[in-house]
Parts: C-alpha cells; sequence; structure tokens
C-alpha cells in the first residue's frame, strides 16, 4: 500500500485543491487493481529499506545522500539489494550512501542541457509529466522548486520513487502520481511543465500539447522534449512497428513541425533550446539495467541509423508559454 | 464560498480518509449549485464577522466565549446585527462575548439529559447526523472528543455554524459537511454516532439505522433521539400530512418497537437512557426564532396533544452499540 | 443468452420508451454477471425444447397448451425432464401439452380471488412486480392485457417464464426482465401494476409503494397484495431474524395500517378486496417443488401460529389508483 | 421532437443492437440541450411539409421523387418555402417533387466518382461519418444497401434529413443519428464505412482512423475521402487558422503520407481511387446556400492557391479494408 495522505495534504490548501475531487478515488481504484504478486514484492522491498536521514543531501548538482558515517559493509549489501530487485533501472543517477544506483540513462546530462533555458523554478509548484523513477523531480527540488509532482502510470516507477524518497529522508517535496495526463482534470494551476520523452509516443500529439497546456496556470512554462527529425515544415516521421526498437511510436516531428504544432495549440513565445543526437554514454547499458540499451537499437554498421533504417535518435527541447 | 481544504487535511490521515474518494467532488456540485442570494449574504455576514481569539473559552458547561475585556458598545451591536442576520437559530443557546444567542430549542438541557449515559468521547472522532447549527458539536468537543464531524444538508445552518466557528477563534476541532447521511460512503470508521431529532422524518428508519451503522466503527456506540409514542412492540404512529405542524413526518414508534427496529438491525445492548416529554421552556418563540413555536404546535385546550390531535411531543434517548 | 431485443422492439414506439435509455446496458451487465453453470444449464433446457405452437391457448381459466393431436410419449418424457430441471417450481399450475406443472402455489386460486375486483385488463399494458415464474403474466394477458411486463431479479424465475413462452408458441404479449423495481427509472405509464408478495420483503414500505406510484400512469390502478396481521391502525408486525421460515420479512402491517401508508404515499380509492388466510391446500410440496412448504412452517400443535410463534400467514389484496 | 423510435425497433433485432446500450440515454440528453428557438422552427417546417408518397423515387442515379400528377402552384410554392427555410443547404442536389434543392456541392459528382471503385453495397449496413444533409444515405439506398446511417452532430443537418426523408415518402431506410463518431461504442459491425470530409477536421487523424476501424465488422470496407497535398511520406500540412477559410483544419496529409497513416492502423489492401482538384463548378454559391463559397476561398489572382496561400483544395478517395 502506497499512502497518497501526505499529498492529499499538501493539495488540500493549494492551487492544486480542485484535483483531490478525482484523485483519491481513482488512486483507491487504481490500487485495487495494481495489487499484485511482483507489486507485493516491490511494496516489501521498500518496506525492509531503512528509515534514514542523510546528513547531507545534494539535490542541486546530482541526488546525493551521505552520511558522515558510511554506513556498514551489511547495510550497504543489503540495501543494494533491496534497490537492485527494483531494476530496471531507466532513469538516474542516484547515488545513496556511496551506492551508485547507474541507470540506463544519464538524466542528470539531460537535465544539465536544459537547466540555463528554462525559468527559474524558485518556489514553484511543478509537474512532471511521464517522471519514470523520478529523478528529475528531485533534481527540480534542488532547483528551488517548492513542490514538484511527477505522473507516470508505471507501478514500478512508483515503487522506485518512494524508494528513493524513503532513502532521501522522507522528503515530502516530491510527489508520484500514478496517473496519466488523460485522467487528470484541466487544474490549469502548474507553474512549470515538464514533458519530457513522451511526445512521440502519443497517437494524438496535439492532444497531448493541449493536456499539457490544461496543465499550465495563465503565464506557465512548458519544457517539452521530444524524438525530432531534421526536416522542413510539415514532415514528421511516421515510423512502422517499431522505431529504434521501441513500439508505440507515432508522430516524430521536424523542429520547424514541432514549432508549428506548438503554434497552432496556442502556446507562446516558442524557442528551441538544445538539439542533441543521443550518445552511447548516455544511454547504455549497466548493471542496473542489463537488457538491449541503445548500442542494440543502431545499425551496427551505421550509428547514423536505426536497426530499422531511420535516422539515429536526436532530441530537442523546447520551450514555451501558455 | 466556504473552504473545506482544512476538513480535508485533517481526514487525509485519519480513519477517515476513504471519504476523500468522494466527498471533494460532492461538495464542489453543492457549492455550485447553492449559490444564490440568500447564501451569498449569509456568507456575507460571516466575512464581515471580526476575527476574534476568545481568552476564555467553555465548551464544556455550556458553548460560551469571552475576552477579559468586554467587546465595544458598537462592536457587540455589529456582531449582534451579523448573527440575527444568520436567524431563524434553532438549536443553542450560544453565548459570545456576552451575546447570547437564545435559539428556540435550549438544547444544552438535551444534552444534559444523555451526557451522563453515553460512552467517553475523551479522544474519540463522533458524528452528529442532522446537526443542525452544530450546537452539540462543540459540547462533544467540550467533552473531550478530538474530531466532531456534523452533516445536515441545510445550508443556512452551515452558515450559523461557521460564524459560531469563526467567533470562538477559528476552532477547526469541529467541522460541518453540507450533506446527507445517505450520501456518505460506509465509513465504519467513527466512534460515537449521533442521530437526534431525524428518525420520524425519514421515509425507511430501517434505512436510516442501517446508515447509522454503516458509519460506526467496530465497537461503536449509537446514541439516537426520535420522537416516541406510548405503545406497545409493534405499534409506530405514521400520522397524516402534518404531526405539531410539522410536514415529512413518518414512523413515530413506541419505545419496544425502536429497540425492535434496532435489534433488527443488528445492534446490541440497547438501552432507553431517557424519555421526556418536551417542555414549553425547552422549545419555545424567542427574538432569534420569532415564528411560531411548540406552544403553537399544541391543542390549545389540552397540551397532551398536538393540534392535529396525536399525542403531544414525547422524546427517547436510546443507546446501542454497533 | 436470452434475448430482449423483442421487448425493445415493442416499448421502442410505445408509452415504456424511455426505459431504452437505462434497461439495455442494465440487461447487457446482468447477463455478463448472471452466467454461470446453473445458468447456462437452464438456458441449456429452454434450447432443447421443442418449439411447439399449440392448436388450443386458453389463458383466460388457467394457463394451458394443447395440441389436437397428443404428444409422444418419447416427447412427453424429454419435455417433463426438462420442465423438472427448473426446479423448485414455486408459482403454478401450467398445463402443457397434458403435462401438469404442479407448482407449489396454486396462484390461480389467488387470481380467482382478486380478478373480480380489479379494473378491466383489457388492451392494458401492466406491470407485475416480483413476477416469479410469470404465472400471472399469462392470466393478464388471458384477461385482454395488451402487453404484460414481470420483472424478478432472479434468474431460475426468467428461465422459467421463457421455457413456458416458448411451449406457448413463442407468445411475445409477455415478457419477463430481470430488473428490481428500484432499478427501473419513474416510467409513469403502466396502466396497472400488480405488487403481490413483495411488500414485507421490502427495509422500506413506504419507498416501496412510492416505486409503484412512479410506474402507473395518472390514472393507473395499483393491485396490491401483502401478508398481514390483525391489528389496529399504526400496528405492524416486524418479526425477528425469520417468518415462517422466511429470511428478510420486514414490516407485516395491520389491514389499517396498510391503508394508511397507502393515503400517506397518495393513493387514492383504496380498498381492501379479499382477506385470506393461506391454506395448506393452497401452499404445498409437490413433485416439482419438494422441499418445505407451508406445513412445515406452522406450529405443528397449532396452524394458527407459525413454527416461531407468530399468527399464520393471512393475506389481504389492496386495490387503490394513483 | 424527432422520434427515433423506429431506428430503435431496426436495430434492437440486427448488428447494431449493443448500440442501443448507450444511444437512446445519449439522444434523450441530446434532444433536452438542443431545443431552442432555431430547431422550433426547423421542426415546424418538418412538421408542415405534406405527407407524401413519391409515384417515381429515383436514389440510383440521383435523388429524385415525382408524382405522375405535378403539384399545385401553390403546393409546390409552399415546399419550396419550407425548404428554404432549412437553409443553407451545403450538400445535394435533390429533385422533389420539381423543386430542385440545389445546394453548394455537387455531391452527387463526387459519388459517381467514387462509386465504381467501391464494394457493392447490396443488403449491405454502411455508416456515413459526417453525413450532412444525408445526400449520400440516400445513394447508398438507391446502391442497394439496406440500411444506411449517417451520424453528424448538426441539428440543422438532421433537420434537413427528416424533410428529405417525409418527401421521400417516409422511407425507413437511412437514418441520421445525432452523434459523433466518438460518442458512439465499438460496434464492429458495419459493412461499410464512409468518411468523407472529415479527417482533416480532427485533432487527431489516427484516433478518426480507428475509431473508424471499431465500426467495421471483421472484413469491412473503408471509404475515407480527404483533403490532400502533394507530396512526399512524412508530410503533412497543418496550416494556421484557417484554410480556405475554414477554421479547424488540423493535418492536411500527401497521399503517401494518409497511406502510412491507414497502414499504422492496421487497414489493410489500401488504394486511393480518385484524386480531384475540387472545381468551381463543383463547389458554389447557389439560391440555397447564399454564403461565400470555394470562388470566395481562392487567390483571386491565382486558383492554384488558398486566400491564405496554401495550395488550393485537392481531395483523394482511399478505399481500405479493415
Amino acid at each position: 500500500m502506497i499512502d497518497f495522505g501526505n499529498f492529499y495534504q499538501i493539495i488540500a490548501k493549494n492551487q492544486l485543491a480542485p484535483w483531490l475531487e478525482t484523485l483519491p478515488a481513482q488512486l483507491s481504484t487504481w490500487q485495487k487493481n495494481t495489487i499484485d504478486n511482483r507489486f507485493n514484492q516491490w511494496i516489501n522491498s521498500i518496506d525492509h529499506l531503512p528509515n534514514i536521514t542523510p546528513d547531507v543531501l545534494d539535490l542541486l548538482h546530482s541526488v546525493t545522500a551521505k552520511k558522515h558515517q558510511p554506513l556498514s559493509e551489511g547495510e550497504t549489501k543489503r540495501i543494494t539489494h533491496l534497490l537492485m530487485s527494483l531494476s530496471p533501472w531507466r532513469k538516474g543517477p542516484f547515488s545513496l550512501y556511496d551506492i551508485f544506483v547507474d541507470a540506463e540513462w544519464r538524466s542528470d546530462w539531460k537535465w544539465q542541457r536544459l537547466t540555463p533555458h528554462i525559468g527559474s523554478l524558485e518556489g514553484k509548484t511543478v509537474l512532471d509529466v511521464g517522471c519514470n523513477s523520478g529523478y528529475h523531480l528531485w533534481r527540480m527540488i534542488g532547483a528551488g522548486a517548492k513542490l514538484a509532482v511527477g505522473i507516470d502510470p508505471m507501478p514500478l516507477f512508483l515503487c522506485q520513487f518512494e524508494a528513493i524518497r524513503k532513502l532521501l529522508g522522507n522528503d515530502q517535496r516530491a510527489h508520484f502520481i500514478p496517473v496519466g495526463i488523460e485522467d487528470m482534470p484541466k487544474l490549469n494551476a502548474f507553474d512549470t511543465v515538464f514533458s519530457m520523452g513522451v511526445l512521440y509516443h502519443r497517437r494524438s500529439p496535439l492532444d497531448h500539447l493541449y493536456q499539457l497546456k490544461d496543465q499550465l496556470n495563465h503565464s506557465g512554462q512548458l519544457i517539452l522534449e521530444t524524438l525530432v527529425i531534421d526536416g522542413e515544415e510539415h514532415q514528421a516521421l511516421m515510423p512502422g512497428e517499431r522505431y529504434a526498437q521501441m513500439r508505440n511510436v507515432y508522430f516524430i516531428p521536424s523542429i520547424p513541425t514541432m514549432v508549428n504544432w506548438l503554434t497552432k495549440c496556442g502556446f507562446k513565445n516558442i524557442t528551441v533550446v538544445d538539439i542533441s543526437k543521443t550518445t552511447l554514454e548516455e544511454q547504455r547499458k549497466t548493471d542496473w539495467m542489463t537488457s538491449d540499451s541503445l548500442i542494440d537499437f543502431l545499425d551496427p554498421n551505421d550509428h547514423n541509423k536505426t536497426v530499422e533504417g531511420y535516422s539515429a535518435p536526436m532530441r530537442a527541447v523546447f520551450i514555451a508559454n501558455k
């Protein structure tokens, strides 16, 4: 059982209060439908983690918790084992009492690329759509956010997040809510909304953009990161059954197409702040994610192509205002 | 606008938490449907009441708030006027900084009659169904209850309650929720449930008893007060269109019938702790309730009969366990 | 699978049309939830019954279907076997091609007692609440009703009804809808509504009366049959756990109490047209209902008492107008 | 009031029966929300049209109804006036007793272009999504369809359809249901589904394609007509606020992009059977549609461009199987 009571207490008196009209019922149904053996084992892993409060907590340059006194070897082994039982870890890394959770992605690199370009998060209430393990939620808190809310429907990611939270001293500034954005009421209440790595998985990119807009307050800022292709306005790649081995990839826009879509949905001040080819150093197999990774998704003879023959993954970050 | 956020915060982490699955949506709808001129004026009256903290607060022997320094005459006049604008006051009395809100009913007398017989309220979470102005909620707090929740669908009573709350120093130990018991989920969570003056207004007394049971925790105590008639088991008066000028009076049971009903619904340890004819001193016209009262509902030639010819009001208090 | 399409076709263009707004969805859910082994076997029995059209069909004096040419012995055995597989039969009897389905109750006797007193059913659209096997539905058709609708939530009774319907030549003038009256919209559309043997099984007799009223058109007639006790106005027996071995018996009113309730609910022209003690000839064990019957529910030493010591079953028929 | 009872009767016993689980409730709500002055006037116009049965009815080559005996001049004037009150007529033409309803579009030309390419409609149950006045529904009946169902949320179009139906002799082979495709359950039941002139108005073309697929039976045929652009695979024009003065235009795909989308959604046997620039003869202002038409939407100096500078409207017809 995950207890969302702390989150309900927080939003009962802030601008997210209307969410109480739908969320508790949704999460109650979610809990009933989610209980299965695997989920119970994950919860069990969280329960067995120690209640621990870091002496040093760095969320600004990384996600790092430390004690002045190092943990015993046994304790370290036990925590490592418990965290490993929550594999695969896709987004990280986390450094917890000298245990280094080396996830598939160097999500800190992505954060570093975009953070100089976005508005200050100081005192902000922010939403991260498709937050995965919640890595960026902690970095948002590190950047001064008052409340960071992540949504993602995957139960494993919730458990990874709750495990990290416990090891960070049961920090209540970030929260993970296991819903999809389509299940949220139109809150029009967040200062900043992040959508990173989600758009190309949506059948309807425009509906996704409108959904993001519906969460922003009137002057809120959107940070959108997506796969893009080289190309002109009005071009968008729709791959066949798979793209870089991923299923459920729909529209991968060119940069001018993405700008056009944002404009169509009424966003303002649209800028592209970063364009990067994903490197084999940023996304790779580790001890914490042992199945195929980027190297296996690229054409072995030409790393500029996916195994399916499409352009290799390139990602861009767009910033815009409501 | 009434803000229920404080209540949501309280229940988010206690045994009433499942109520969050339905209540915020219901109250949001309720607020939309309730906004009318009268309601806005009442809210306005509450808003104009001063934020005031009593130096002395007695909820044990009465509902009395005092300042060491008496209010100015102007202040007293203004508060009196604002409270008068929330008339008629049916349940009281309240003594607020030397303003005596003399309601139609001496609800303190009723409290005095039943309080020696009920289980201790110390630290309890209690529910008062049909709580009217909320008079008894404050007395429950005075008797040690940790949280007193009153429900009643009437908007005026909510406003009377909120006015009193403000003058008691914005006390958050009692809360008024404007719903009917039939709108509540089966919480099975209250230590004590009061239903006073409600049963004979229900088309289905048994359903009312089951609804009360569904709010009690496994060893919870019910305090039920209702009109009764003299009579044998299996007798229950169903008056015609009116009883003592009240519409919507359905079943008025004899005492053995009431015991029988409670038994049928699975209640245990049923006892009758008080039987009282309502006197002309307990229910009467005052400056705060200026329309007809008991004297007008009785046969002028025979105070043992109502104007319709039924037995004059007699009330009994039953105590039972789930 | 029971196909309700014929019924939907009939009501699509008559005064019951608003029922289409809720019924198909309800019955679709019902079908999904009802499928179990027993139900499938009953459906199987119906499917194996022959498609047969009677040469003589009497629904006026009894429910009797005949062929000029008697069925073969094998055919008779087979049909008898299939109908037996739908036991127990509580309401009857049915005479089908010389097979006599001798149900527990002589429901024809009840029909005979009340039929002289009720308004003509000629051309009427009628509802039978708690219709059991549907015996009276066919008699209503025999009495001239244009459409007879029975409701009862029990799947076995639906199957009994459909078996009889098939053997009556797939007659489409009567229909059985497996819902409770509380699941019906307020149709205000039936000329006559029957509620026989239902009221004392309801926790709330008044709500039952209002529900019946909500099905009648503005000048419609109610025929209500219920257990009654000897007694004064304001008397109603509420038995303990069982009455004549039946569970779920709530209020058994005296006749003046029943009249009082009908009046309270706004019925007019209330009359009592029959009061009968149930006899051991009318309700008894047969080959088609082999478990305990009335004889077993009465005190062996005093047939005026039930085994629980209450007055033995007495039933009255009330007629009233909306 | 439009009575959908005839339609409910038809579907109660055919493969569309599951639609009864949602449609009557939807249409009841729709009727309540749609009643306004204009709608009442349109209904009034329909009511005043004569009940008339054509001696000659041609739905194969056109939509033409005739009497052997011509109507009187007064009758002709009256009908013309009533039909004019249902203007603007966008899709036609209809020839009714020598009254020629000359709509903005020569929808017969479009029909002529596509009809040689589609599977036989003989005995088929077909759906026309976005059916406008229902012109093509009658042509589908003319081509042998057993039942033609049109959906379109616009109340005026429903009234135009019902007016035509009445003048065609109250023909019950075609039906207009005022809902959007997103409001339909997944019927998987139509032999042929038409979507003409709809796709580019949808925020999510893929969701539209999936919705169409969900209405087709397992071997059903889709006929999809849409605006297209010249261009390569992965190109789709998203115009700014307006395209040819139309608001709410989202994706206008190239032909290979459209094929790609259909493939992505799992359609088979995809072919393009017609590509046509819309001519000024096919879409133009008439007495029955007196506001701006195509000529006004094109660049006056270059009819190959819209006033906004995009390529002038070109439309293609795609055929595919589920």
